[in-house]
């Protein structure tokens, strides 16, 4: 059922060599293509819209759940993933799209997934994103992620994104619970004439919850970069966002923060830098016997890992 | 004309002691109450709407324009004055407003202050805001400050309102040119029920031009804070803003600056923090003898110079 572009597609959103192991859910143009299940893992298809259900149980340690998505076809594809995360489990959940299209029709995916990680539970979040094929017709990915995190909970998210997708809304909210635990790290490279919007809005309703976003950019050729990452302290808490984007070219990037005392012991900074890449570095590593093209790329390889 | 009170308004605002150096003009109650001018500057009446019109020539070296506003009754108060800093120049410029109601109606002043800063022209700009009086009418200012800095011009600003103003909505615009700079100095503190609202937007279009912004509040009681501080770099040209906020009681303060990248020379950066007063400051403070509200007074009061 899957054929050697899909392994490839695989590859890029998922650092996957054939299946994966532990859970996982393959969704191929819209389609659901493969699925796994473990005793600890189950993966449920919705009733009532396209989408499945994915519960861990209370108390699962070191399991790993694998849901790419992949389009190669032009297609409009939508679909409501909703993760019931249990109390003191502990997983890695890998999420992507990968779209290669040949036509020149749009191929968009818009994935809405909503994340319970209940009481002291523990997950990473993995989403990465990928396009790539011949065809001129545009390819699309709007991921929406919501996220509650319970008492003690601690969530980590990692959103790659590194070319190949023309158009990309990306919507983030977290609420964060009594010393629960968020850290974010945004990757975003944009070339050609995409446009690029991320907007995180993270709440920090518990006491002693603390959340950290870094995000990191880099915008190429005629491309342009929006950032709203936006953090509400409601009680005594920490957050810290930071977000460093390097343009290039004729790249156009907008970063607009906010933060939001509402509580005395609510503790938040925010520093965001725009700039190009520092002619220091340059010279340094041609200097070393590097052309100003491997040196650039060198740097910017560093910068978005 | 000018009475005790007025002069004790005049003190606040202009740090004046009796009648100032240099021009000025002085506004009370929606009139003009007195006015000075030099060889070196005009102040001509508006003959199309309330206001005055400031010219500064070319080359004037080292003078003053004071044009404080004073309120001493309920009224409201609407002013556009237009400044003509010719090339060269070197001067500096106080105004400000400030209210003693007495009664239970309010007392506003809106003011629309254009500023045309010449080629090479250098500028101080002092904006100072105060309110008193034993009435319940509320004491509300709203200015908004329009800038226009030619090619080498130099413009400082300093905005500052500490305490008895119950409404502001202050909106800020500033424009350079080739190689010109903008250094901002914003001190803010707000007590009880007040509210204040910071706009402040820079574009960068000249190639070399600097902005700086160092925004410093403090927020006590119920009091609300919003500040909106944008940087559009279209240049090559390098923007920092800073904004450093304290929360004390039930306040609120937010935080929502952008910077925008419109050029791959522009360099911008943006830092912001909202926090309490660290208790190791007020710890250290007390043990050299202070009493608590004397730390407090003393690390606020430092943080506001």
């Amino acid at each position: 059922m899957l054929d050697t572009l899909d392994l490839k597609l695989l590859e890029e959103v998922a650092d996957l060599h054939g299946l994966p192991q532990g859970a996982y859910n393959i969704r191929k143009n819209g389609q659901a293509a493969d699925r796994k299940t473990t005793a600890n893992i189950d993966i449920i298809t919705k009733k009532d819209k396209p989408g499945i259900d994915i519960v861990v149980k209370p108390g699962t340690k070191e399991e790993s759940v694998h849901i790419p998505v992949i389009l190669s076809q032009s297609i409009g594809d939508l679909v409501y993933n909703t993760f019931e995360i249990g109390a003191y489990a502990d997983v890695l959940i890998v999420a992507g799209c990968g779209i290669h299209n040949p036509s020149s029709e749009k191929a968009q995916h818009d994935g809405i997934h909503e994340f319970f990680v209940r009481k002291g539970a523990r997950m990473k979040y993995i989403e990465k994103h990928y396009g790539e094929g011949e065809g001129t017709g545009q390819r699309i990915l709007n991921p929406k992620t919501i996220i509650e995190v319970e008492e003690d909970g601690i969530v980590e998210i990692e959103m790659i994104q590194i070319k190949g997708v023309d158009h990309t809304v990306r919507d983030t909210e977290v609420r964060l619970q009594k010393n629960a635990r968020l850290i974010v790290s945004e990757r975003l490279l944009t070339n050609l004439e995409q446009t690029a919007i991320s907007n995180i809005t993270v709440e920090l309703l518990g006491d002693e919850s603390t959340a950290q976003i870094i995000s990191r950019s880099v915008a190429q050729d005629n491309s342009h970069q929006d950032f709203h990452l936006n953090m509400y302290g409601y009680s005594k808490c920490r957050g810290h966002i930071q977000c460093d984007s390097i343009i290039m070219d004729q790249a156009h990037v907008t970063s607009s923060p906010m933060i939001s005392a509402l509580n005395t012991d609510a503790q938040l900074i925010h520093e965001a830098a725009i700039g190009k890449i520092a002619s220091e570095q340059l010279i340094k590593l041609m200097s070393m016997g590097l052309t100003e093209d491997e040196a650039e790329a060198a740097i910017l390889k560093g910068f978005l890992k």
